[in-house]
């Protein structure tokens, strides 16, 4: 639409099928004039249309268990083969707890299940960056992007472990993006979007409730897959050179609302 | 460069010299495709070159003191009037502390000095916000973007009374950005930006030091006036459309800085 | 009950009447064995109960009007005398908004009812500091609170232009605070209560519906007066030296809350 | 020296020797009339003087690796017994990085060290509360603390892989503060301390360059591990009942700290 990737390389993770905010995302860099390799979990993968979409968009498909430094070194390599340079763009967009698929409380955890969703959901992002920085791939004025949610601040109760390791996904962001930013001058930040109604988000227990309050507590409504994947070129493109180490909530207003009057409506009737 | 700003109309308040971000972001938003109205205190536009830039951009000048509701009114209804429609976006870069000016100490304000400051710095904005309001000036899915420093949350002891006012300021984007998005399907946002090199940045005592403690500090450097056009930019465009009620740090990182090495150092030699 | 604040002095800010915070503050100061002032506007005094508070504790009353430099200037030096030294605490419980009394809508401000209230409940935060730093008037290792609101932070519609009065408030208490950190060894810190009935919350719109909806919020439930005047107790012990510049949510757990059970169930029925 | 904890249980981990913030913690615990069970791993009880202690205290010893489940049922379970009823206070002070002690570079991290720090700084808290909860251990209006540091919010290079576990920490205190309070009505929150010169700190490369840069940034210069000991008795006493899901700064100021003047005159030298 605006060419406001032209030329820029990148690499997208976690597009499952065409609810995803990767797989949006992917679409619109797209036909902002990017190349991308796109990866998800070789297991994801069978489960979701990825194929589909590399067609779309002219994107090789490259298979990578994110908590796997040898699948991601070879990813970053092939990657920059593939685009012919190095990256200008990467998306972290996975996220997964076995607490909350096997439905367990929180004050009940089970700790290897923990550790699991923590590998997978917020060290993979280390494990991601570390891999780009030990190999340089990342251009100057590069934005790596991750997707992370509110819970990391404020509690949702059935958000379970995941609030956890957003908390610790967007430290990595700062810690990371710190040496990332000093040494080779490239932005990392976090994306705190709202209640998504994925594949993935969906399996949250008292998802659709939770849609609507958030919904009506929202001055502009929740943002959708389609909004984030547009914010998220903004933050990929060259108008965003100096935002780094930063949580940017894209939510229509939740995070700043104590209250809306749609909201309190609720508790006024009675 | 690429047409992000097409057929939207705005105003731009506050554009003094080509220091000034706000000269910046009209030249910037001149090359996105935007059409716009300048204006500023008649007393600063005394000072200014503001005709250069209303030549270079296109742009029709309409003084207005942003603390007179009458003032606003005529702008706001003569901007739509030449514009030849409702509005897209509008950029408050207004900031003035009397105190400063007169190098009284914080513990020692002169109050009449620092209503004045309140009224120009902060106030200000809720009166633009309600004239637009009241006129139902924006179209919807329009973005208002105004300019504070980090000073509203942590302390630079040289900042003054500008502290203060700059969290008003932030409160009332907050305040004003609920009803105007419930309301109006419109954004309203502040960007803290790095310390500036502008013509009013450079009255604060010790700037120079302070311009380089922050550029040591931050990973990325400090964001210039160009960058932050650049960004102002982007949050006018519809690839944001969901961000409002939000405090959005420019700023190379700082603002998640506890301390970088750079700056460490001074400390590590002793 | 623990004799935290044997001799130490203080001046107490804005009893109204046995619903004010102030007024628990001052009963439980007793009873920890401070001895203090207790002092408010000389037209809040003819409509509460003060008298009776004074008898109570063995303190003396002197009116002043917060926002006249000439009043707490003979306010602070009395008080030094009365007490026989200088003063280890003060509290400032002051607030009103005149566009909330006269119920005009946010985007509607009368800008000298404005004014008003940010005069009375902000700038007299500075006032009060201004005079007891000048004056000298506080020991090392005193401690200067302020109550204040969480909609300095986040949006509720009904607080109207009061939000904004705390958002200034609390960085006058950071900015003054570094100088009184750094120049007096004082400490000077911001409480952020749950919505409590005191006579003056009681005038803000739909306040009933809302204290249901911040008590079903938090997981302890909402703060009482009686909590906050416990809190501040601590506050100005000295337990909590070195704890300054913060604003410390006293809340029952709301501020770092998403969304609880017990609010969610009104958007699950549907 | 009030008796704020007269009659009052509780479990203090981490004492390690004189320096720790846990040892200080104790004796002001034992100071105002509290009995308490001390607790550390069995190989840090070797390295330590925790003998001493628990003499001049009057408390017992039971060892307990904080990441082991049943060693913590096994603690909480007896220490009812020897205090003679449920508990009122928990304190957490227990952090490690082995990639820290290893000096190895945060973008070169070792997986297998990462996942060992986390699991002793952070899900050792889980796992602390998960007992307590499911052994209903916790008398009504209890108070669980846990220490922790700024580096969870901000950027401090040297911090390492510590910044992203205290994040997560913080996080948990939110996740199972939650349901603590809202089904037992205890309270959780972290103490965010000054950098403290600890056995266990001086670990941090460049410590005591660190240590005096943050205490000239801090209004009230660095709090001491003493400092943190009375902060944390206030915590714990009946004063703070309302307080939960906080991360309390308790650094002088630091937390709010944008830039000082003392910090400052290092840059304006030059």
């Amino acid at each position: 639409m605006y060419n406001l990737l032209k030329g820029k390389r990148g690499i997208i993770f976690g597009a499952l099928d065409e609810n995803s905010i990767a797989w949006k995302t992917a679409e619109r860099a797209y036909e902002e004039g990017a190349k991308f390799v796109l990866t998800n979990a070789p297991i994801a993968m069978r489960m979701g249309q990825i194929n589909k979409l590399a067609e779309k968009t002219g994107a090789e498909i490259i298979p990578a268990d994110a908590t796997s430094i040898e699948d991601l070194e070879n990813l970053v390599k092939k990657s920059i083969e593939i685009l012919g340079g190095k990256l200008d763009f990467v998306l972290h967009s996975i996220g997964m707890s076995v607490n909350v698929r096997k439905k367990i409380h929180y004050t009940e955890s089970n700790y290897d299940f923990t550790t699991k969703g923590w590998d997978v959901s917020a060290v993979s992002f280390h494990k991601v960056m570390s891999v780009l920085y030990k190999q340089d791939a990342m251009n100057e004025w590069g934005s790596i992007v991750a997707l992370t949610y509110m819970a990391a601040q404020r509690v949702f109760p059935d958000y379970n472990d995941m609030a956890d390791n957003k908390a610790y996904l967007e430290s990595i962001a700062r810690s990371f993006g710190y040496f990332f930013g000093t040494d080779k001058k490239v932005r990392v930040n976090t994306i705190s979007q709202s209640p998504t109604p994925t594949t993935a988000g969906k399996g949250v227990k008292g998802f659709d409730g939770f849609i609507a309050y958030a919904d009506k507590m929202s001055p502009l409504g929740n943002a959708t897959a389609q909004d984030c994947a547009d914010y998220t070129i903004s933050l990929f493109s060259d108008l965003t050179r100096k935002v780094t180490l930063q949580n940017l909530f894209h939510d229509g207003g939740f995070s700043n609302m104590g209250v809306s009057q749609s909201v309190m409506e609720y508790f006024e009737k009675e």
